[in-house]
């Protein structure tokens, strides 16, 4: 397939540079403020799609993926479009417009980006009707874990409810807490220096992140259980009853541990409700899932609860779980 | 689809109640001695399908699924051949010959029997190869658990290995040795009682069925990973190192036990090796899980370690996996 990526972050440039492992050819690069579309000579003999270490290497040292204007990647001839920009809230823009661009031409469209598909669902769902393209965001909830593909396989009808830690950082945090005795201050901190928690961490601890991923599964479940979209209730973030890991205090964390238990910032959805908040766990059971990584429990009405845990973000992992659905729609 | 379901046992049956809820119509049953063929007078007004509870209520009743020969259900006009005859070694028949019928009319097959995959997968991809149907056999490894399809999803050049706890029978007769001190057959008694083991448990405790779902595992890396189907290493149990769990003694357990680690009947899968034996592993590490759960763990280039556990066997579980097949052959 060719690809046009719009977004030269991590997983952008992920994509990017492992698109032609995967036997997919990128024809297009943009960024906010520049592009690269390929034209045969981008420093390949006979190479057809852009070259994918010169773009990296532009974008490190330039700041820029190429010398043509972002709209010339979305004009390009690409089969399937892949929206990395950073996830925005309300009208999810530029990332929706990006994505219904590519609908309206028919193409594809694979979304990192979790805005569109959290925000904007209902939308998204008439702008597909409408088109002979599809899309998929696998890679929007969990990072490499297949939470949405399994979701489908199994059929959203079939899933009752679908649970996890779907946040990184929080989890890094509350699994040091508990581990060292530490406070949430100091554990925030010292995550920060790692890189591991953003300067302002609150998209993360206030459980914004893990709440898009409840509601996109939540639009996965509610509109994959009925024939008919109009039927569907669409959930967006302002459904999600949200409570984040800040006021987690670590006395909370030891009395936890004197009864087997810790705590985890758990997100669930069904087709009916959303909601993220610290709970008690078993301290050795399946949700207590260490440091960085993530899990998904779906619960299923034939065939028991089934657990998925891994990487839940990071470049490459992102990037896999984006050409996995790329693979899926050829 | 229209389905037909070649197998009435445990698996067989769930199909054929649960593919009504998948969308799903079966249009003839067979066991090994006797077939239903839907006429629209199966019992049912205006019915094209064979009515689900006639077939299983005659069944339990008569020991029969219909008054017709398994030939006619070989022969009737589906779109999915469902092979759930029980597994066999060595030319893996009938269950081999019923697929490659199908395949030869044209049709898909989805298998829940191990034996064409595990010991014919060569024999297997050069009839589909020559048909226009299509084979998948998600059931036969892990029951619920997407082990395939994931791996298939993340495609198999990019997975290294495929490990887990593939047997749920060893699995909780080494849950219950650890957990209560007991020897192997004081336990194996025990789970013969509760029905969790068969009167002859060999194919279970002897890593017989453990092995069978690696070499299948194997096969989809090695054929997986290639273009060419004939330069893919085709795997047969033959080529598995197996030991079972008889020589585990209640000992070992205990002293695992005293530095935090239990014992697991551990399957391995690379597009190279097949191997399972007892292994020690963390006590509440991830591999660790209980009872009769099963677990696999993917090993991937980009993405790190995926584990997907969940009920890897059972009627209904099992039929959710072939449903889940069928439905992405639509």
């Amino acid at each position: 397939m060719r690809l046009a990526v719009i977004g030269a972050g991590a997983v952008g440039r992920s994509v990017v540079e492992l698109a032609g492992e995967y036997g997919h050819e990128v024809v297009a690069v943009a960024d906010s403020s520049s592009a690269t579309v390929a034209d045969g000579t981008d420093g390949r003999a006979g190479g057809i799609g852009v070259d994918p270490d010169a773009v990296v290497a532009r974008k490190a040292e330039r700041g820029i993926v190429g010398d043509a204007d972002p709209d010339d990647a979305l004009a390009a001839d690409y089969d399937v479009l892949v929206e990395a920009t950073p996830t925005t809230l309300g009208d999810a823009e530029p990332g929706f417009s990006h994505v219904t661009a590519a609908l309206e031409r028919d193409r594809h469209a694979v979304l990192a980006n979790k805005g569109p598909v959290a925000e904007r669902f209902g939308d998204l769902r008439a702008a597909v009707d409408d088109s002979d393209g599809e899309i998929r965001f696998e890679a929007t909830v969990g990072g490499a874990i297949p939470a949405v593909s399994t979701v489908e396989d199994i059929e959203p009808g079939h899933v009752t409810a679908v649970r996890g830690v779907l946040n990184g950082t929080a989890n890094f945090i509350l699994t040091r807490m508990a581990a060292e005795g530490l406070d949430y201050d100091h554990v925030l901190a010292e995550a920060q220096d790692l890189g591991v928690a953003e300067a302002d961490p609150s998209f993360d601890v206030d459980g914004t992140d893990a709440a898009l991923k409840c509601v996109i599964l939540a639009n996965v479940l509610s509109f994959g259980a009925v024939d008919d979209p109009d039927a569907a209730r669409e959930f967006t973030l302002a459904d999600a009853d949200v409570s984040g890991i800040r006021d987690v205090p670590g006395s909370a964390l030891r009395l936890a541990a004197e009864d087997g238990r810790t705590v985890r910032l758990i997100g669930e959805a069904t087709g009916e409700t959303v909601r993220v908040a610290p709970r008690l766990v078993p301290e050795n059971g399946t949700l207590a899932v260490s440091g960085t990584q993530n899990i998904v429990q779906i619960e299923t009405t034939h065939a028991g609860r089934l657990n998925i845990s891994g990487r839940g973000a990071g470049g490459p992992e992102t990037a896999s779980a984006v050409l996995g659905d790329v693979g899926r729609l050829e």
